[in-house]
């Protein structure tokens, strides 16, 4: 399907056809775990080609676990599909536009791109701080809302000094 | 402990002496998930009072998961143990300043504060991208390495809005 969405002589609609399909499967999975009591009402699938490899829901309220959002979820479930901790080659279709610890996430992922549909102002107006703390997240670090405090330890330099000489280490 | 902490003829060696137990706890899981090939070396502990209540190194490689962190992974297990996912009046004790997706994730469990040890400019000097990172989420959503785009899908919005009217649900 990546060969189709390439092929220009089938056009943009096409492309804009396959986007939704997965931007809508992303919002059932949305309204399934808002419905099941899972989770705050957030879906995300991750995208190879034109392959679901990954997809999950918000899970913070039945896994007690603040970092189980959707996308997150489907990262998580995307890797585990294919063995491997990198998402090259891949596109994450979410619900809501990603928070700051998701985006990261996708970031880390390597991910090529994102889709999603409903807004972080959209999130704020449901009452989710996703759009507080992308603020918080571009503050000073002595101005954020969570005191960090660095304390220097020694030896903590003398870890990053011995991966930083180790041989034959993966980078990710 | 936490009584001890803010006994102030105590003074501030006890409670620097307890910071540095916690943070040097967290060097040493940063170097066992090094030397035991598990991730990148950073590790973290969750404390309540003076308990250790959770902790963690990174996982990325062993489990091939972009998203353990040792602080997701700290947050991860104090939450199973507290059966809860806030950790409110907790702190986060991380052998690195933690990148965008471990500082939301701290922001999401509503811990009180973070003490670190490495920088993220001491992360940057042996390769790894929390810093590339930081900047990323500081820049306009159309300025970002990784291409984000909004896609209106009407159901989305139905979703959220039947979120704002459920009645008892559970806010996080």
């Amino acid at each position: 399907m990546s060969g189709r969405l390439a092929d220009k002589s089938v056009g943009m609609s096409d492309s804009t056809e396959t986007t939704l399909k997965h931007l809508r499967h992303a919002v059932r999975l949305s309204r399934e775990g808002m419905t099941t009591g899972c989770g705050g009402p957030f879906g995300a699938v991750v995208v190879r080609g034109d392959k679901v490899i990954g997809e999950g829901f918000n899970r913070v309220l039945i896994d007690n676990d603040p970092t189980a959002h959707a996308e997150v979820v489907a990262i998580r479930s995307a890797c585990k599909h294919l063995k491997d901790f990198s998402l090259t080659g891949c596109v994450v279709y979410a619900s809501s536009q990603p928070c700051p610890m998701c985006l990261a996430a996708i970031y880390w992922s390597r991910a090529d791109s994102v889709v999603f549909a409903n807004t972080i102002d959209d999130a704020a107006a449901i009452g989710f701080d996703d759009r507080f703390f992308y603020e918080e997240l571009t503050k000073s670090i002595d101005m954020r809302s969570i005191p960090q405090t660095r304390v220097l330890v020694p030896e903590a330099r003398a870890v990053f000094d011995e991966w930083n000489s180790m041989q034959n280490k993966r980078p990710y």
